[in-house]
């Protein structure tokens, strides 16, 4: 039998809705191959029509039941839907499928249904770089709506969640966890907080301290708004329609006040920048190894400071 | 009254062990000021006769209480120490002292203790960098050990304690630790393994746990030593004699093989790479700012795609 070679007729089987073409197309751009160039260039002008929602908070949040109700609320209206998984905790990103997670392993069974895990390293340009163009192979096979999953409260998670239109923070109550995101820089990404485990006996304490955290950021920056704070139970599904909500709500506000075109805008200039910065990186790398074995080494016997030996590196750079 | 300005003679301050020049030279090197070439070069002559500990792992590990019996070991023989934090749950990190850690208090008035934290954002060429100029400048004003406290399990975390010639990642009973570090890559950039709050009832399953987190990952890597695992009661400061062996025989096993030499020339390269990835991407930003808004809009409208733009930016670059 003969089968259609190369990338254009990939991104051909991608765009008709063959799913093996897309988890191939995802497997070529998170490796970074070097006919990912010709494959984005051939899958983006079908590319634009899906709004998305990035995750982000500690594990052991429940992120996972918030998103598996929120897939059956998307679902159940025949929107298909997008997962990129690059939280290591998270069942998403498992090969095996818990017996018991019935309502997850429906969704794994579902055709309009896309789950992804990324490993979190070695991606040319970075994990945003490569989540952001997972999600531009699912937008051009034609998901309505791409979910990205991310872990902790770290500078890489805040990377991952801004490339979303909209970014939802979860908290547990009785964690602390608010104070933390607040310190690490998350809070000032989130535009909704979710705080899962509503039937926790400090799920109201939670709350109160989110809106103080959030009160604090406010102070700082008084021109953003205050994002909304949902109460969910992700795992008896309760208050995952409010957070659905205040999800489209959020991003109403944006597409309307135009916020919305200068974070795609904002999120294809830091994609542009990454790729650029990965390029010149391996190209500096090379210069290292190739020659400049010399430069180290004058640094480490202290005949020359590491900051002068880098401006020679990037004066030949 | 007349006062020597300048970085030559803030330089002279510090080498003379002027305990606010110290401080006011991290300031600079920190906020990355015009004159941090100039303060590096003058200084660095004077460095390299420290050597260094970084302390990774998650918050509420009880790293802090660790660190400051490994403090009272060091004083006690007369040793000279810089701790650099930059972990905001940690108390070294916290302006305030709280009144009940007399232990840690009494490190805050000792002149033979230096401590500084560092904001975990805004540094040129990252917190790494900043941290090692940091480092730099307290080894020229004299400490004869650099500690460094990061937190977390994420890629900012691991690069700062990459700049240690010893890692230790602490890890709590009963909380899963080893396998998320496993998971995050931190597994294997750790030289020693301290389970802090031996008194748990889990605390001798949690190091068989980090036992065979370690075998898994040495199996990946044969050439690899396994770390040693230490068991510690920071609050009550038992172990930490231990843990204190075990950081200086795997430095002493790292000198002996010529790997603290390499590992010090790596740490040197990711300086350099840092910095002129820093200098670049400012440049990169100049560069969109300026006339590249076109290149950003025409990606937005989908008349090209993003890898095309990122690449056309690299060209002009």
């Amino acid at each position: 039998m003969f089968r259609e070679a190369g990338v254009q007729g990939l991104v051909e089987r991608l765009i008709n809705g063959d799913k093996r073409a897309l988890a191939r197309t995802i497997s070529r751009v998170e490796t970074g191959g070097e006919d990912v160039p010709e494959l984005v260039r051939g899958l983006y002008p079908y590319t634009g029509g899906a709004f998305s929602v990035g995750f982000t908070g500690p594990p052991g949040v429940g992120k996972s039941s918030v998103i598996a109700e929120l897939i059956r609320i998307y679902r159940a209206e025949g929107m298909e839907v997008g997962v990129i998984s690059v939280d290591p905790s998270s069942p998403f990103s498992r090969g095996a499928i818990l017996g018991d997670r019935i309502r997850l392993a429906d969704h794994f069974l579902d055709s309009g249904v896309f789950i992804r895990s990324m490993g979190s390293r070695g991606h040319l340009g970075g994990l945003a770089a490569a989540s952001k163009l997972g999600a531009l192979a699912m937008e051009a096979y034609g998901v309505d709506v791409v979910l990205y999953e991310t872990v902790g409260v770290g500078q890489g998670e805040v990377e991952v969640a801004s490339v979303a239109d909209t970014v939802v923070l979860a908290l547990q109550p009785g964690s602390g966890d608010a104070v933390q995101a607040l310190k690490a820089g998350v809070m000032e990404v989130a535009d909704v907080i979710c705080v899962n485990k509503s039937d926790h006996p400090q799920a109201k304490a939670a709350a109160r301290e989110a809106r103080q955290a959030l009160e604090i950021g406010h102070e700082l920056d008084p021109e953003s708004p205050l994002p909304e704070i949902v109460m969910t139970r992700g795992d008896a599904g309760e208050g995952v329609e409010e957070l659905r909500r205040a999800v489209d709500d959020h991003r109403g506000h944006l597409t309307e006040s135009g916020g919305l075109e200068r974070r795609r805008m904002g999120s294809i200039q830091e994609f542009m920048l990454s790729w650029t910065r990965a390029k010149l990186e391996d190209r500096m790398r090379q210069r290292l190894d190739r020659q400049d074995e010399d430069l180290v080494n004058k640094v480490y016997r202290r005949e020359l400071d590491p900051i002068s030996a880098a401006e020679t590196l990037y004066r030949e750079v």
